[in-house]
C-alpha cells in the first residue's frame, strides 16, 4: 500500500507545538455534532470527545440545508461557542464554510475549513480558500466524478493552498436503504490520483447509526487516512441528523476497535 | 395539459413596453453561445439570432469550468460585450452568474440571472438573488432530486423574487454515447410541483449537435414552456462546447419544425 | 433525420396479405394490457383497440414479478385467451417469453416475441430466439449501457433472426417521482449504432398515467418508431400496474394527437 | 454485530465428512480463475489455491459475456476439467448456471451453482434452482435494489431450497476508474434483511487488481462472511477478465492479513 501514500497535511493544535499530521500513515478521527445548537451540550460533547480521544472536533454553524424553512445553524452567534469548545478542550476545530464572505469571521476560530458537497463545485468559494493557509477539507460531490473531484482540489492547490484533505462521504445511489452509498473504493484511487490525504465520512455516507461503525472499519481497511463521524451526546436531541449520530461512548468503542485493527494491518505491511 | 399550466415570468425587452412572457402557454427561445469570446462573432451570433427569431440572448461571460486551466471566461472584460450585443439587438441578456459579490456589477446589463447546475445547491447566492426582482433561471444540480430543485427554488421565492424559470438540462448517467440523460419527465413533473415554468436544454442535456434537433421537439412534445439552446457562427472556433452548438441556419431551421408542431399540439387541446 | 433510418421488421398481420411494417418512417402502436386476467376484459380490450386503431396487441401471459407470491399471470391457461383475441380481432399478438422451454407451445398463438427489461442480458434465451425467424421485441435492460443492448441484439441477428425491434423503457434513477428515467435520447442513437427499428414504453418508462400522453409525443418527437402501451378497458380493475394504463377513450384521444404531430413532422421533413 | 449474524450454508466437501460452513462467524474464500480454459492451466491454479488455504473454488464453464464473440466458456467440455480439479484437490466447485436445461449435466460435478448478476431476475432459473437442494451463490443485479435481491432470493427459498448465499459484486456506476461501484454497506443491510450469509467479490467489484486488496479487507470489516476472488496462476494469459486477477502469492499474501484482521476483530467483540 506505500504506494498510495500521500502528503502530509499539518493542522495546528492549539496551545501546542506538534500539529496534528493527517495522511502519512496516521488515522486520525475528527469527531462532533452535525450542527452545533445548545451551547452547553456542544461543550460537553466536545469534552467528552476530548477525553475519548479524539483529534479535532467538528461542528457547523453555518449550514448547507436543503429546504430554506429547515435549522440553518447558529450562524455569527455560533462562533464564540466554537472559541470556547476549542479553548475548553485544546482541540482544533474543524466547520463547514459556505460563502467567501464568511472567511474574514470565521479565520479567528476556524482550524480547518470544511467545503461540504454541495460547494465542490463552487470554485469562487474554492479560489478564495485556496487564498488561505489554513487546512481545507473537500468533500466529493453528491455524484462527482474522481476526475472532477480531483480538479476541484487543484483549484485550491494553485491558488496556493496545499493543504488539502478529501473526504468521500458517499454518491448518490437509488436504493432506499442508505442515504448514499459510501464508494470506498474511491479511497485508494484519488489518492494515487491527487497525493492527497483522504478520509471517510460514515456518518452521512450510510445516513444510519448501526452502518458507521462497521463502515468506519472498512474504510479504515480500505487505506482511509481518517473518519468524520457524527457524535452527539443525545442524539435524539440534535437539530439535524439524529438517525446517523454516535454517542460519545459509541465513538470511544469505535476507536479501540480501530487501534486493534490498525494494528494487525501494519503487521502484515512489516512482513511484507 | 391545463393542469400543468404554469405561472408567468416577465422579462424586460430592452426598448420595449411589451415583456418577454415565458409561462402560461408561450414557448421561449434563448440561444447564443456558451461561452461569449470574440466581440465580433458574438455580435455576429446576436444579430443573426435576433433575424432568426430567437426570443433571448445567453452568453456566459463568468464560466463555471471543472478544470482551473480551462477558460473561465472573460469577466468582468464582457461586461461590455453583452450590454453592446443587447443594445444592438434588443434581446433580452441571460447571463450566468456564480459567485454573490458579482450582482452588483452584473446588475446593469443582465435581464436574466442564471445559476448553473454546479451552484443549484449554493443557497448564498440563491438568497442573495432572491433579494433581487430579476428573473433568475434555475438549472437543474447534476442529479438533483426533484424535490431539491423546488426547494432551492424555494430559497429564491422566500426570500421575495417570485420570477424563477427552471430549465432541466440532463441528468448525470452511465452511458458514454451522450453527456448527461435528459429527464423530459421531469417537466410535467416539477412544473406541477413547483406551478413555474420550465424550460429545457437540450445542448449540455446532450452534449452532440445532431441530437439537439431531435431532443428539442421532445421537449416542446413533453410540455416544456420553451429552450435555451447553444448557437454559433461557427461552432468549430467556440471555446467551449464546440461540439453541442448548432449553427443560425440550423437554429432557424429548429424554429420552423417547432411553430408547425406547436400548431399540431394546440389544435388537439382547442378539440379536447 | 434520413441519417437515422432504420431496416424494417414485417409483422404478420392474422388474415391479411399485407404484414405491419415497424421502421421505415410507419408509427406503430402496440397496446394492451401489462397482463391477461380475465377473459372478457381482454377480449374487450383487444377490441376496442382494434376499434381505435392500434396495429398490435400485447398481453402478457408469463410475467416477470418481483416479488414470488405476486400474479405471475396465467401461464399455459392463457394461450387459448391470446388466440381468441387474435382470432376476434385480427391484431398481431405480442407476449413476453421468459423461459426457452416455453417457445413451443408460444409458438402457435405469437406473433411478436418480447423480451422484458430483465431477460435482456438472459443470452441463452437470446440465442434460442435468433433460431426462430419470428419478429422479437427487445426491451432494453434497467441499466443497460446502450453497447450492451446492441450487443444483446446480436445474439439474436448471428443466430440468424434480423427481425429485431429495440424498445427503450426507462432506466434505473434515483428520484421517486418517476418509476424510471425514460431516457428518449437513446432512441436516434441506438438506431444509427443498430440500425434497427426502436420503440418506446412511456408506461413502464414512468409509471404514470399522466405522463404517458406527453411522454409518447415526446417519443415521436424523439424519432421512434412506434409506442408500446399500456391500455385496460377499466385500469382499476389491473391485476398488475394499474396506476399506468390508459383507458380505450383515452388511447384513442393520443392517436389522434399522434397523428397530428406526425404531419407536422414530415411536413418541416419535405421542406428540407 | 451479532444482530447480524446469518443462517449457516453448509458445502459439501469432497471426500470429507465436514462441510465448508458459510454464514455463522466463518469467513470463507472462493477463489479462482473467472473463466476455465487450458486443463492444465487450471489444475495448477486449482492446486496451488488448495495450498493456499481456499476453502473452495470457483471456475466457470459457460460464461455470460455481453458480446456474443467473447469467449462463452468452454461449455460441456469444461465438465471434465472441473471433475478433475475436484478430485486433485478436494475442493467444492463453485460454477455458474445459465439455462434451466443445463442442470442436470451440472449436477454430478457443481457443489455450489452461481447465479450471476446478469441473471439474478432469471426467475424461471431461480425457480429451477429451488428445486435442487445443492447451495446457490446468488449474486446481486448490476443495479439491483436490495428488496430485489431480497425477492430473488426468496424465488428459490420458497421453492424449497434454503441453503442461499448472497454475493455483493458492485453496482452499476459513472466513473470511469472503477469497474462498478462496490456498496460495502450492502452487507450487513442485506443479511439484516434476509438472515442469509453475504459474500463480496471484490475483483468484479472494482475490476482493478490493485484495488482487489483494500476492498477485501474493507468487505471483511463491513462484516462480509467471506469473499470469491479472482486467481490466476499467469493473469496476462487469461481468456477473460485479466486485469482484475491475483496470482496465488498474492491470494496467500492476502490470506494472511485477513486471518489477523480477523482476530483484532473478534478480540473487540470478546470485550464487548
Amino acid at each position: 500500500m506505500n504506494a498510495y501514500r500521500s502528503s502530509i497535511v499539518r493542522i495546528p493544535v492549539p496551545g501546542s507545538a506538534s500539529p496534528l499530521e493527517v495522511g502519512g500513515g496516521s488515522f486520525v478521527l475528527i469527531a462532533g455534532p452535525c450542527s452545533v445548537d445548545r451551547p452547553e451540550t456542544f461543550y460537553e460533547c466536545a469534552e467528552s470527545l476530548k477525553a475519548q480521544g479524539a483529534h479535532a472536533l467538528r461542528g457547523a454553524i453555518f449550514k448547507m440545508r436543503t429546504k430554506p424553512d429547515s435549522f440553518q445553524g447558529l450562524g455569527r452567534e455560533g462562533l464564540e461557542l466554537l472559541a470556547e469548545a476549542r479553548r475548553r478542550t485544546g482541540l482544533p476545530v474543524v466547520t463547514e464554510v459556505v460563502d467567501p464572505r464568511h472567511l474574514e469571521e470565521l479565520d479567528p476560530v476556524v482550524d480547518v475549513y470544511q467545503v461540504g458537497a454541495r460547494n465542490m463545485y463552487n470554485y469562487e468559494l474554492l479560489k478564495e480558500l485556496g487564498l488561505s493557509k489554513k487546512p481545507v477539507l473537500l468533500k466529493r460531490g453528491f455524484t462527482a466524478y474522481l476526475d472532477e473531484w480531483a480538479h476541484a482540489a487543484e483549484y485550491l492547490l494553485r491558488a496556493g493552498n496545499s493543504n488539502v484533505i478529501l473526504c468521500e462521504r458517499g454518491i448518490r445511489g437509488f436504493d432506499p436503504h442508505t442515504r448514499n452509498v459510501l464508494d470506498l473504493a474511491s479511497v485508494p484511487v484519488i489518492r494515487a490520483r491527487t497525493g492527497l490525504p483522504v478520509i471517510v465520512d460514515p456518518s452521512h455516507g450510510t445516513g444510519r447509526k448501526d452502518l458507521v461503525d462497521p463502515m468506519s472499519i472498512a474504510a479504515l481497511a480500505a487505506g482511509a487516512d481518517g473518519l468524520l463521524i457524527e457524535v452527539h451526546p443525545r442524539p435524539e436531541e440534535a437539530l439535524s441528523d439524529a438517525d446517523q449520530a454516535l454517542t460519545p461512548g459509541e465513538f470511544a468503542a469505535l476507536r479501540r476497535k480501530i487501534g486493534r485493527v490498525r494494528t494487525a494491518l501494519h503487521a502484515e505491511e512489516d512482513l511484507a
